[in-house]
């Protein structure tokens, strides 16, 4: 290569990369910057939009358990700063040219999921979670499609995502409530539906927060009789309001008394350490219990396959969100029979967010804090 | 009272106390008298015949890994000595005055459970193992129908049981090979129909022992498509003898390969320490695996609640032998269906019982010790 060969070259690469940098997204969240959940408002870019990607003007981002153990490193390393969020709704602002889903002023929604293979089994079935590349999830995520950066959640300005990735929100949803439905909805949807859940049923759920008290709805739905157990009385009346038909405080043991062989299906929810075989033997036989809550890794509860035994015939089994087709129709059920999570806003600031971290480990959230990401300055 | 009044009851106490005890069963059998596995010949009584019992001359008593389990400890104390043996099969020489289910010269079988309350709703529906007061097992049981004198197995010369409690074995039946019907059959037969095994499903059996090889054996009846799980070289063929699609020697890497997301069911046996999760894997998305296999209490696996959820959809439960209606069911299917353990017979002396513990223990029987009672000396 001559020299003047290598300067144009030169000059080239330079053009490229400021072409590209040009095109990236400048975006502002709200970032935890160390495993104490200390939160800042934080710049940085997000990759430019493709053909076939969304520009989403996010509006609102719910608040999950999971962004919690992944800000407190409860399940391993954390890169910081790292905005977390990955339940978010928003506007449409700008698409890809092959983008045929969304058009410009349509609500969007982005999930736990954001790009997969779309090339294996899995992928074809719709059950992108279960990706054999693995998939790229909304924040604390490399994305192998786009040079292994770091991905950032929706505690932030805006989302850049393919439009098969993103979910369709209904214009006439209630906007403000839609976000968790991303993850805790489909969370809870996809293993109650999975098990049939039907009219008439004894069923029961353990836990009731933010997923907790969406399964409580999903089951009422479908005619199903729901006990509700949980660790705290302030959430008694709650459950009653929202149709169960008896609350059992587990810490206390009178309550608990006449639990066994009682019921068809019970989702866990819960996100800390408990016994699964306290409930896997409240089942009837044949019954079965659905899990999808994550405690920390070291308080992973284990399930002895012996107790497994001596409660016979009792199915135990685990969820993990749900793919994208299931979404879709998670989401379209829940604005079409008006199935929404109670939800608490609150402004786009460090301390409000630290704030909600809190009261979501204390178990004081009712049911989901909703950050009002408009607000953030 | 008086003196006269006293000397009465005192001489009505003697006489009702050697009336009852001339009617106890003199018997005898070979008794484990620690927890190395030691054997020596043990006289011992039962009690007396009542009038819906059947007593039964005993033919053969299969050796099982719970008999071996309950000698060495493996799952709590033992009281010795003890006399084992829950796989039994004999005829019957006399009946009690109710009796209607059996006449003399009729084969009989008793399997594990010889008695229970018969009034909880376990009993109710003949899942008499599950019995709310807790059954009363075959050997190692205090039985507290009878003063709760604890119950001597089937490696003895007869057994003295409830006709309801009692197994029926049709004249044709093959009876040397039946005894081990009434727990390995039982323990494999009953989650194989729970689970509704049918032709062309791809199924799996994870331990090839004597529990393992009748799982074999009715899943290949039923036209399904077996692979065989085992740790070692010397039963391959075997497996291909008796209808295997498949063997997988796990101690080999290669061979375990592409083994995930195959199978409709897994039927686990194993019974020793392992990695229940690497089986739950090979199951297809809604595939079900079940648990019969008991490893001694201080290496009982875990499943981890976390890796169930990545694992999503796959159930687990656990199957405890089986109730008296579907004992019975299982015994006229198998008759009819021909289908039998492969059996070694051996001889009742303590020595050879001794020797077939061991080579339980390390996996070479090939698939059941019977030992042929009449040989006892």
């Amino acid at each position: 290569m001559n020299r003047i060969s290598k300067i144009v070259l030169f000059l080239l690469c330079v053009a490229s990369v400021e072409f590209t940098q040009a095109q990236r997204i400048q975006s502002e969240g709200l970032a935890a910057i160390d495993n104490k959940g200390n939160f800042e408002i934080y710049k940085f870019t997000r990759h430019p939009i493709g053909d076939n990607d969304i520009f989403i003007d996010i509006l609102y981002a719910g608040i999950c358990h999971s962004d919690i153990h992944h800000v407190h490193e409860d399940w391993g390393k954390t890169e910081y700063p790292i905005v977390p969020g990955h339940e978010i709704v928003g506007v449409v602002k700008k698409v890809g040219k092959n983008v045929t889903k969304f058009k410009v002023g349509d609500y969007a929604g982005v999930g736990c999921i954001v790009n997969s293979c779309g090339q294996c089994d899995y992928c074809k079935q719709g059950l992108e979670q279960f990706c054999e590349k693995g998939m790229v999830v909304s924040f604390g995520s490399h994305d192998y499609f786009h040079n292994n950066e770091l991905t950032m959640g929706g505690f932030s300005k805006n989302y850049v995502v393919s439009e098969d990735y993103a979910i369709k929100v209904p214009a006439n949803a209630n906007i403000k409530k839609v976000a968790p439905l991303l993850c805790a909805g489909i969370t809870t949807y996809s293993p109650i539906h999975f098990s049939k859940v039907s009219k008439g049923q004894n069923v029961a759920v353990a836990g009731f927060g933010g997923l907790g008290h969406l399964a409580l709805k999903y089951m009422v739905a479908l005619g199903a009789k729901v006990t509700v157990f949980d660790i705290t009385e302030e959430k008694r009346q709650d459950a009653y309001n929202m149709g169960a038909i008896k609350y059992v405080n587990v810490k206390t043991p009178d309550e608990l008394k006449k639990s066994q062989d009682q019921f068809d299906f019970i989702l866990s929810t819960i996100p800390a350490a408990y016994d699964p075989m306290m409930y896997v033997k409240m089942l009837k036989m044949g019954g079965e219990m659905a899990i999808v809550g994550l405690p920390p890794t070291d308080a992973t509860p284990n399930i002895p396959t012996t107790s497994l035994i001596y409660s016979a015939h009792r199915k135990v089994y685990g969820s993990l969100i749900g793919g994208i087709p299931e979404t879709q129709e998670m989401l379209d059920y829940s604005v079409a029979n008006n199935i929404y999570p109670q939800v608490e806003l609150i402004p786009a600031t460090p301390e409000a967010v630290e704030k909600a971290f809190k009261n979501v480990v204390d178990g004081k959230v009712k049911f989901r804090y909703v950050i009002d990401m408009s607000t953030l300055k």
